[in-house]
């Protein structure tokens, strides 16, 4: 959720230098330690290492139907590059895993699917983490940025399903799972800028206030980001269906689209609370404008009935001398002279409250 | 039609939670009771089972050339589940209409379709409902969330036509004319917001008041979702109108092309609508702004008139002593001073007023 | 041409009621007389007859190369039925006929076609009229909710052309002739709109005042509306040159691709109004809130040189006791105490008036 | 270049009458006399016939390889016709080509390319010419609303470049150096607009005034018409390009995706200069409200400054009368009294001014 | 990054006169002295001669694997026509070559492909440099406008990486790598272009001025013509990726698949930077007018209090005799009349501004 203090976290991309080598892996100085979680899956069995080497890795290659390698924290490049020489990862592939910030694609090679996701992994600063997915006929390898486990729903399934689909099925429907699981992550957040977008427009009809619109401005742009991410996200979805690869198989398609149509109703939703932002943007100003139309309206009202009675006033305020001649102020010397006077600057006054009343400016 | 307390109903998407197995169905708490009503038809005869029971499906099964359930109320998981079972429904598509609030849709699948509408339900709170309908080659089923029957007229129909084209042709010319029903129920709300919309603009021109901007805001978000429902919809209609599903047969194509071109008629309107809305709120803004210009063009008339009078009898209200000069304020002590300030503020006064008319500014 | 006083005449679409039986005709009850004009053509001789009845068209069907039966009025549902049969037209294609305000389009059946088109039938009050084409290999139909024959130079152009192409091609050139002719009929209104335009235009840089934006706000109504008409034209035209369907001839496509190129003029002359009229509404906005600042301007530029004098005068107008104190406004007694103050007063006034003409605010 | 005077020059198509046999040519009344320059070419040798007839067209007919007929003026409709029979060319081609202001595009019949292109005749009136372009196997022919050569650079180039490749190659390279030579002719006005529009914004940052607001509204409109017609200019290019027709060789369609290129290009400038002066627009608004601002902030501190003290200077200006109390204005007889009071208002009138400074309001 | 003074680069594009013919090359005047430096790779070794001439390219021709060409400097027209008949490039090719400003592009011809490429030479200046890649199967040619090598990174990983993939791959890797390079120069300034945009929004929130308001302006043209540049960037690289010519081999489109995901992300970014000015422009208008509505209505609260005080003392400084009428003014003698008159003002001010306080005004 956009923080009101006027803080932007930006989405950067980390690159490789210019003109390096494409391929070259260099750690983000940022990154985290790197941490291997291996799970072992069978329609019988499951299997699960915590902190894995890649020796873990390598003995149980090809021993088992389904591999999941889940590898958090991009520290450890060595490693990382141990593990795509393992199962054969497409250099440029891993060079995006490490340089996280990217469009979230899907790419195709012969024998594995290299997917890239985001996820927002903190709401409140609006910090996005990439999410990693390589998968072939008999592995699923991830990369998290962070610890904090957006998987742990799918290791719960696993662990309970008993003897599941998540089990017997290959590779692709684990991805499948496990890409669900980061795409069903958005509506939550989406929901709560929904509130937030509904709790500032109730604050805004009670009373507008500046601090409103640079609110609105900010969630607008967390907005437009989330479209950014969410319309490259459709299309890794669309590319991961259309495709002919043998490792994706048509029964997980079917899965696919279902996750295709949540990316959609995602991408409906951020559409629908960005024109509602603008809406209230253009809201806001209109009630900004029209108070500052009020208070000058009130000006007006009072300027345009006291200025005549202040002039009148001073008229009478006058030095004429009424003993040089009979014609210089003799009201000042009449008997109702002064109660005249103020009844009619009265009336003067009551008529022109009439006059604006009549006018609807009152 | 909007409503002018400035609630807004929120269209929410409910969701099985993240990572939960897909085709898990949970129940909306707020679901209502589900109700079946069984209708059967051959073209010789119809028979309606109303409160009908799974028993009543399984018996009567491929028994009837077409096979009408309708589900009313979604509260009843397990029997939404057996319906599943007994037609052979995927699990992916009753998680869909159990967990309302989908983007219209149609899915195809070996041996049924399933599509998923909208209808508004209640035009004065814009609430929306989900309507499902599953066809096959002998069966329709339809799947409402709320009692109050959108299908009654086709059930009139049904009831009346004899041997009519309802009962001789297949199922999906009955799932035709139950989804025509649906689209052809936008038309009433969409000349409801016409007509709101018309009304709004002539109170505006006859007097613009802050509560009508709200209105049109609201009016315009209205309309928003409505376009947000129909594309969507019409992307349905002609994916039905594109399959080759064995299901679907030529003739029916022709219909659906028909409910399709009422759908593109529907887009158009919403559009339509909603330059207008734009059009009224740029309109608004204008006539506020007019007003309050008015409003200071007035101030200006008056302060304009009055700030050099007030000058001239501050002026001779000034006490400088006649009596150390002859230079001191001597038209005090003249004879026609009084009638001759009066008489010079007057010109003064008539002099600015020509200007400001020939100027167009009064 | 949009009326200045506000009204607007809506393009409403009539429609069966909700889940009535498609193809059901219902008259409106608005709807004129029917009256058929039927014209056979034949390369040696034309023959008309007036206010004709069913039994004509029955005697003279197949005789003639190409007959073309005109019916204007729509009332008579009964013989427009009649008329179906006879042809063999699509039951749901009657239904476009009668319910008038369909977008244009045009539908294929196995031997005939049925264009819908839309025309202004009178440009002052922006009414719309639906023509109806049908048109197969030797016959053409066209259905017109009024009189007054938008076909007339086309039947012109049939008596004194002789043996002209209008007579020796076939039912398709006809066609063709009549869809031209409705769709060379936008150009005139279009090029009023224009004119209108421009005449706004000219008052409003002479004199801005608020009717105009009201006026501009409307055109730009009717200009959506025009745009909404002519796009689904432009459609219908193309499906109609890009069909592959025996009665529509090469060689008439060469002159409906001439009216498609008509119909693409005619959007862009649209398209350039609109964006015409959008300017000249910012503009509009420019030109007054330009007055406001002026009349603001000179506010300000009375009140900062008069307010300082006023408070010169009038402390010159306190009642401070000389008597009682030498430093109790001694100038007031001072020889030349009155000139000085008014020197110094225009002194000042000339100065402010100086810094106000360098600072180019006058 | 637009003219600051707020005349407009519409783009007028020409049409024939409505229902009139289409390929009936009128000459538009307004329409210079027509004049015939028929030049010769093969590799040897070139031969130019000023002032030709019809007469010398068809004595040279097919004993050149390429003849190229340039008809500038359109009023002698007899001899555009036998021009059009003599070399087969399509009436409804002959239709665009007499009735100008036709959206430019290419139609291609069986044995010749058709291809209407605009020029801007007059930069300073934004003027428009129809230029049309018939090219076939052995022929070129070009027709110019007006005298006054925009084909002079090609005929230097057929003179002077001896047995170039202008003579040696077919008349679809001498149609595309034409056709290139008008695209080349928008780069000098679209570049004279650029430098109009830089001028009129260095004028506004200097002082914005509001005839630049008229000027920024006029040149918008200039480049938009440009737009509406290098579009389609875009879109005839392509289609030269994409088409398969025996007269236009591979060879050149390599040149002509260079010209497409060229018209690409100029797309992308008009295109940003529309972006430029739609933000000179913005600003230009901005700078005029921000002057007004300045102004109504100049008020608001002289106002503020001078009203309470004129208050004051009121206050001491009242005539209770000290010899009925001491409590009537005791401080009009002090010692001290009236410098006393100047110094006071001095104090208001600094802290106000200090105030105003430390809220950054002056 | 864009200049605070309002001066304004433009990108001009040099053309060749109009109805030249095409492929002449006619130099820039301003164009830099051509230098020639030429690389040959082969697997074992590397050679680079600076300041060649056209002796040691001939001589060297088809001698190594690859060979690179790197011209700096377009001054010298013929050396350009000499490499250009060395190579057998397309005269149009080099035509576009020396008129530099050139969209970019990708063109294919039989053995060789041509790349235009513009590159931020200048972030400050916002000039741009365009670089074109000529590339065959065993040669790469460059053109710089400018010295100041953007393939320094290149050059270095040629020496340093032994035998690595740079000299083992072919000429169509080699210009990949060059072509990466420039696309990756992209990313500095579009970061700096971020930053600066950061900085002026929190100058802004600090304190709006309007010189911000220009510099925001700038800073849109600049990222305007950004994406005028990038999106035909990304189109040649889909053009290099989709083409199926036999110089540009399958494994080289992966990586060349990369580059051009780098292009979807910078014009993310761009557009990214687009909406945030464009929401920083709103804001700013925003804030301004906020401040002019802090101003006026500080001058509403200071007219409104003492205004109808100013009008108050005007009453008690009226000369109406006392001695003609115990009416007239009888409270000047009371005997707590001034304090009392003075106590009734405080309280009216007192009213006047718990009155604005209540109504939110204060």
């Amino acid at each position: 959720m956009a923080k009101a203090d006027g803080k932007r976290i930006r989405r950067r991309t980390r690159r490789t230098p210019v003109g390096a080598s494409p391929g070259t892996l260099i750690a983000d100085p940022a990154a985290q330690r790197t941490d291997l979680t291996l799970t072992l899956l069978s329609p019988e069995k499951v299997r699960t290492v915590q902190n894995a080497g890649i020796g873990d890795v390598v003995k149980n290659l090809d021993r088992w139907p389904v591999m999941w390698l889940d590898c958090s924290g991009l520290a450890d490049i060595a490693l990382i590059e141990e593990i795509g020489q393992t199962f054969g990862l497409h250099p440029l592939a891993l060079e995006d895993v490490v340089n996280t910030g990217q469009r979230p694609k899907a790419d195709f090679y012969d024998d594995h699917a290299f997917v890239t996701l985001s996820m927002i992994d903190d709401a409140a600063t609006q910090r996005y983490e990439q999410i990693s997915v390589f998968f072939g006929e008999k592995f699923v390898i991830t990369f998290q940025e962070r610890k904090g486990d957006p998987f742990d729903p799918v290791r719960k399934r696993i662990a309970v399903s008993g003897p599941g689909r998540l089990r017997t099925r290959g590779a692709d429907y684990l991805a499948y799972a496990l890409i669900d699981a980061i795409v069903d992550s958005y509506f939550a957040p989406i929901e709560v800028y929904g509130e937030v977008v509904e709790k500032t427009e109730d604050e805004m009809l009670h009373a507008a206030q500046r601090a409103q619109m640079l609110q609105l401005q900010q969630m607008r742009r967390a907005v437009n980001v989330l479209k950014g991410v969410l319309w490259p996200l459709r299309d890794a979805l669309s590319a991961l269906i259309r495709n002919d690869t043998p490792y994706i198989h048509a029964e997980t398609k079917v899965f696919l689209n279902d996750t295709l149509d949540h990316a959609i109703r995602l991408i409906q939703m951020v559409e629908t609370e960005r024109d509602t932002i603008t809406g209230l943007i253009e809201l806001h100003l209109s009630l900004l404008q029209g108070r500052t139309n009020d208070i000058i309206s009130l000006l007006t009202i009072v300027s345009a009935i006291f200025i005549p009675l202040t002039f009148l006033v001073g008229v009478w305020g006058m030095n004429f001398d009424p003993e040089t001649s009979p014609w210089n102020m003799p009201e000042l010397r009449a008997y109702y002279g002064y109660p005249a006077a103020l009844v009619f600057m009265a009336a003067v006054a009551v008529g022109m409250y009439v006059y604006f009343k009549w006018k609807k400016w009152l």
